[in-house]
């Protein structure tokens, strides 16, 4: 019977951050706070002020506050963490993934100090092993600890198809399992337009290389823009798990999971076809996989697990 | 009868430009053409690439492209002028108006060569010269040729309003008239919450610091960020001005229009209140002022001439 | 912390109550339980599966059910109320005051039942009256029992100048005080278009006009449908109220509110500039009126106690 | 480079057509003419002025008329056909077809003297055999003229699905061919929810049964009604197709297409997939079926045949 605004807390105020903040208050799902470190409070307000600004024009009414002090976090109904740094030239994986656990810890530490029932979302890579840094140090149950890769990953195979087949976006769907990026496991045979096998549309070779395309959609955007990596599409794919969570919608969605046996899997967490609801993650959907696909979620596993190694 | 898709070219692909190309999409309202100089082609197309692969999770279906080659603006509706070089440091005022008329001059022989007959909306700065460069350049009629500066203005003051009485910007509307910033003229008797005239409704103190605080809203972003400048709102201001003329929806909104005798002034482009509609600006609207209104818009209007004497 | 989803209950299942229904539910903002008699229930039933049919194709997802059982409208966060009879011919305006007052009582028993603290707009006419009844019978705090009307009048009022002055209803406002209908108090030196007075724009003999067929505005509707009378103006006003209150936008909307010496008048409701937010009315805005205001206020305040006083 | 705005004309005022006429409208996507009978001219009047009263409140800002005069179509984009009896107590089927039939040459001939180059699409039942009426009476080509039946049979079966899945409709699919309602082949096998086939989500006995509950959708919901029939779900459905069609979208939907040997059959009009876009239907997708799904479309086929017949 209280009407009190619903809040997502943003962690990070770069590119993504930023406009992830903005798409979730364009659909005015909640009041929007962008927390960045201290050295960045001015700039991470800059941007808040900027995206109030467009509210007026755009015709959206919610808060959006920029800050550098978690305390105006309190009572965040989802916390989205886009922060981290990005893998840096001559910087070694294993560098990126100790520096990269230090930062998630520290975030992770001050949400559930003012969030303690809240759902966390987790961006910054390498995500199946940060969502896992960021579960362990939470202690939220597994359910509310969540990492996005698939729903970007589709995203970026349907654009791919969608061009191909001259169709819309709209009505064509991608799947994927396992890790993000290189390790992702495309489930063609789960993937349509307008309901229609891409198999029966699009040649084996012309879809092995939009499959590989897809693989490498991260490292295509980055090569393209020179300096920095994507940020509209994955901060669109944050803001679609976000409200499906926020609305209670049931919506089926690939989410980064933890397993406890699910896939023959266990102990770690990984792409996996879920229901995402009030609850998180509300349901883990298990499919019968072919021997060959059983072979490649197995070998993104082990991908996961070497990062995992790394974790100190 | 023809179906067509509409089109808009958007020149410029920071973060303005690619801000209004992405509010563009999102909005379904045209195919989008985001354009940059031949070196930074690549990452104009990294940004049309990342917004297209947001397409497929916000739900929309155009086309997005980045380029350098302007054939690809060919027959665009609408050309949005968002490039230009930013004040820096040493630079003289005087630099940066011949600078960036170069920039417009060259731009818009470009547009023109391959749309003859759109409509063009200048955000670039010093925005009242820029905006008569083009003007000037172009060959268009006047009503083709339109500068943005008083929907961001006003979209500012309603945001520093609504905060300042608790009320939803929804219901909060402003005024202004004259050049961008410094030299705006805020019609604070035209401005109201629910209808409610502002005056009745905050102190003649407060106003005067909220007129103070619009007066500077770009300055106050740029100081906040350290290094670069607003984008959200400005924006936004521009889609709604696009918008306007797309849809033929005879918008009542403030605009930078070629003045020809109205209100006393002649042959310069300034900020009034237009009507907004398939035919660019289809009405200036002309109001009777106060005598202070008026010593200030001619002042205002002296700031604007004095800029268009560095005009080569 | 908790995501439950937000719950509006309609009573009545008409073409107003429908409508509403239905546009609640596009805008995602809640699920709907839509409430009629025992005899309407299969086709309440109907209505709801319909509305729910057409989700997947408009792209909204929460739940509609029909009922006639108010155990299903439980901890509604608000409840619309539409049922009602209208005035047939032949019928005494006293006979559809009783008859109403009787129907709102009791709807307003089980309402409350159900939902202690929930928060109650009315459309029934005689709206001044059949909110006051609400009022009394619910035992609710007055600014959690609210009647529209001026949403409705103001929009008619808004559409009418849109379409003389050939601009955007966007940019035009209206403003009301007193009673629906015949009683209505236009304020027309608080209504603009683009800002600008609308008596700067309009001749006063037009406006006269204009607001006359505001007046008249519900029978202009009722004398061309022949049988029935308005809903889609009716219902998209309701929604607005029941937005601005669901998310708490503070917005300042003309309501039908309970004074208590606001204006000069005492324990009645009657239409006056509201803030609507999560606790209902949040404020009532109280203006300083003309002389003629004045008198016009205190003749609609007498025809509102006339009805009044055929209450039983 | 023209910025008229697009057009639609909706024939028959009834609660299909003014509900089509108003999710028209508010997606903005076009000025809006309800035509119906001299007779009906001031009812449609009266539901044209009230969806325009709405529009202030909603925030949208197009035309809308009514009007009995078919020249206030001209040049429309699109024409919808609503417009037409439902069948009677006591009156056979061929008395439907003939009376229907009837009708649709008269509107037909109204529609193509104002508009010879426009898309039509036809609700009218029986949908199959009406469209072949106004497609042979239009001498438009047949990818302009299109029947409306399969959006609206995969709307309900994904509203059955995701309410026994407990999943977003979002995310659910559903695939139908051959005609409407009884004859209606539906290709479960093409049907999912996250991409996943309902088939390995949902038992064949129940799967079963909500397939049956889908062909009789149209039955459930006149039964509930008791009087008249649905409109929600079948205006949105129409409006789906229009706006595919309005903007070029090339969205693949299920239209009711003339068939020359696809699918074997020739000469008549029945449920395909297609590539909705500009030119209307532009592609019609063949899908390799199974002997049983050949089997089950020969059967519509012959009942789409059979209606056929009937007309004179």
């Amino acid at each position: 019977m209280t009407m009190q605004r619903k809040k997502i807390s943003v962690i990070g105020s770069g590119f993504t951050g930023a406009t992830t903040a903005f798409l979730l208050a364009q659909k005015e799902l909640c009041d929007v706070v962008l927390v960045d470190i201290p050295q960045m409070e001015n700039p991470t307000k800059g941007k808040a002020l900027d995206m109030l600004e467009a509210a007026p024009v755009q015709g959206f009414d919610v808060n959006i506050i920029g800050t550098s002090d978690y305390s105006d976090t309190k009572e965040s109904d989802i916390v989205i963490i886009t922060a981290g740094i990005a893998r840096k030239p001559g910087m070694s994986r294993d560098d990126l993934v100790q520096t990269n656990q230090k930062v998630m810890k520290a975030i992770t530490g001050e949400i559930v100090k003012y969030s303690p029932n809240t759902t966390i979302i987790v961006l910054t890579n390498p995500v199946d092993a940060m969502t896992y840094t960021v579960y362990k140090e939470s202690g939220l149950p597994k359910e509310r600890v969540i990492g996005q890769s698939g729903v970007l990953d589709t995203a970026r195979f349907r654009t791919f198809v969608a061009q191909e087949l001259n169709m819309s976006v709209k009505d064509v769907t991608g799947f994927v399992l396992g890790g993000h990026g290189d390790s992702m496991v495309p489930l063609v045979r789960y993937s349509y337009a307008g309901g229609i096998p891409l198999e029966t549309l699009i040649s084996a070779e012309r879809l092995e290389e939009i499959v590989d395309r897809t693989r490498k959609g991260g490292a295509e955007i980055v090569n393209l823009l020179g300096n920095g990596s994507a940020y509209y599409a994955p901060a669109a794919s944050l803001v679609e798990m976000a409200e499906a969570i926020l609305k209670d919608q049931k919506r089926v969605l690939p989410s980064i999971a933890f397993l406890e046996g699910e896939y023959g899997l266990d102990g770690i967490y990984i792409g996996v076809p879920t229901v995402l609801g009030a609850n998180g993650i509300e349901k883990i959907i298990e499919l019968e996989l072919t021997t060959d696909e059983k072979a490649e979620l197995a070998k993104s596993a082990e991908a996961v697990k070497e990062v995992m190694k790394v974790l100190v």
